[in-house]
């Protein structure tokens, strides 16, 4: 069953893509996933990468279109200024620069288009349906092989003057001169502690034994210490860059999407512990930190909510 | 001479308070000053300090009253609720609690009030007529005895949800067991590293002598090897605060105004090496931090400005 008025939605990651029918309510009706492999484009110009990512979001969409779409959404790995559907450009993607994906798309399959960081996507999908549904102020933290973030203000997607905002994994939390070297070179940032790939390669240097992050938290579930220890871990760190956050935004929910979702009940006390010992007294105890309830839905759902924000 | 549509603006603080008539564009016209004292107000009921605060400042306003003024504005040391005028608490005067500030002036003075945290006025004061002048974003820091800010997020003060944001002064800058204590209890927050107080203190510490914070900078005008380094370690700190708040926020105009930046010389470039040096790649190099152009009259004239953001 289809409704006049749908929507189409895009999550767009390295590897895949996935492409809903969203009813009002934030129902996915009918969805396929193709393969991306954005890596192969690493050859390509700027041209023909991105002819290349127009031609496989149009093919995967054309399955799901009639005449009762009304338009399409996407989230996308990227930095996008404002809401123009411009990506400015995408650390996956270095060749592309001012790519217009939305007008681009568009064109191709005749309806509006509107595009946005997958990151802010997922931020926009719990505030629309999920743990921060009602919400007008929003912090969304996405905890997987790297940190990410968006961020929601006065009911609007937040997204900075280059569409940069909420580089939430790169808060630093230590600064010692031992502290962990970060991807993005620097030492000491969040996401060299609590992120997905951190927790694997912490349990692996104190344990010898080089595990995915799944596993480590099954062994955390089953009373391994050391597991254990380097979640709760993680958890500290999350509580400490959090409070930073709010010291400067003074929001009062959090939501969480990820994996690491996953191991909640020892995640959350240690990060609660840590963002209130972190905050002012008067900001303390005002705060929650919800895990996602739309789970690996939220960046979908959030693009096909970019029509609500623009048509 | 004085024109119809002229505003009172007030900046108030612990000691003394400033009144002032300002003109269209920011000009101040007429002024007067009077001792606040609020720290005689420590014996008093909640009632009876807020009776006090209402009548100090509607006696000062008395002799710049006439009938070509349209609304008084209000900088004021505490948390308010949105945009409302009505302060949830101040840390200087902890008996009051949702104090109608505005309200309880307007009835006194029959004329519209607007009341604002006098950070956040600051933070108005330079978008409006200041070193940010034109700026749908600013960032604004206060450098005093603490260190505190405002911010404008699409053209709008943003106050946070409890009426808490930009709590700058207590970033935390360093995370070690041995981090300087701060006034709020914590450890390693920039206001311990880099405000006024903190500069005469880190000073005496390795000079032996006590001085006041405009002494230590003139002496490392002067070429004192010390008083230098502490000067430009305090720069350090701010921009690794100032970091943290753009990895967040991604804006690109961060203005500073305060007796620190009479040595913005030696201030600045330490501050920027430090910002350039915490952020990510894609953001280095894309933000501009300027002295204030206001000075001393930053909250006043933002405090005026509380008038055309509700009239």
């Amino acid at each position: 069953m289809t409704n006049a008025g749908d929507v189409l939605a895009a999550d767009i990651g390295g590897t895949n893509l996935r492409l809903a029918r969203v009813q009002a309510g934030g129902h996915i009706v009918q969805e396929v996933r193709v393969q991306t492999q954005f890596s192969q484009l690493s050859g390509l110009s700027s041209e023909a990468a991105a002819q290349a990512i127009v031609n496989t979001i149009s093919q995967a969409a054309k399955p799901l279109l009639d005449v009762n779409i009304i338009g399409l959404g996407i989230g996308f790995p990227g930095f996008f200024m404002g809401d123009s559907g411009i990506l400015a450009s995408s650390p996956n993607i270095p060749q592309l620069h001012n790519f217009k994906l939305a007008e681009s798309l568009s064109q191709q399959l005749s309806m509006p288009v509107f595009a946005q960081n997958d990151a802010l996507c997922a931020a926009i999908g719990e505030q629309s349906f999920g743990a921060g549904k009602g919400m007008n102020n929003l912090l969304h933290i996405t905890l997987g092989t790297g940190i990410g973030g968006g961020l929601i203000l006065n009911n609007q997607p937040y997204t900075g003057e280059s569409g940069m905002a909420m580089e939430f994994g790169h808060l630093r939390v230590e600064h010692d001169d031992d502290a962990r070297l970060c991807g993005c070179g620097h030492h000491g940032c969040v996401e060299a502690y609590a992120s997905a790939t951190a927790i694997s390669t912490r349990y692996a240097e104190i344990s010898g034994e080089k595990l995915e992050t799944k596993v480590v938290f099954e062994r955390a579930m089953q009373g391994n210490k050391e597991a254990k220890a380097i979640i709760e871990s993680a958890g500290t760190y999350l509580g400490r860059a959090i409070a930073e956050a709010i010291k400067l935004l003074d929001i009062h929910t959090v939501t969480i999407s990820g994996g690491l979702i996953g191991a909640w009940d020892m995640l959350h006390p240690s990060m609660m512990n840590a963002l209130n010992a972190q905050l002012i007294p008067p900001q303390q105890n005002k705060v929650r930190i919800l895990p996602s309830a739309l789970k690996d839905n939220a960046g979908l759902l959030g693009a096909s909510s970019l029509i609500k924000y623009r048509v």
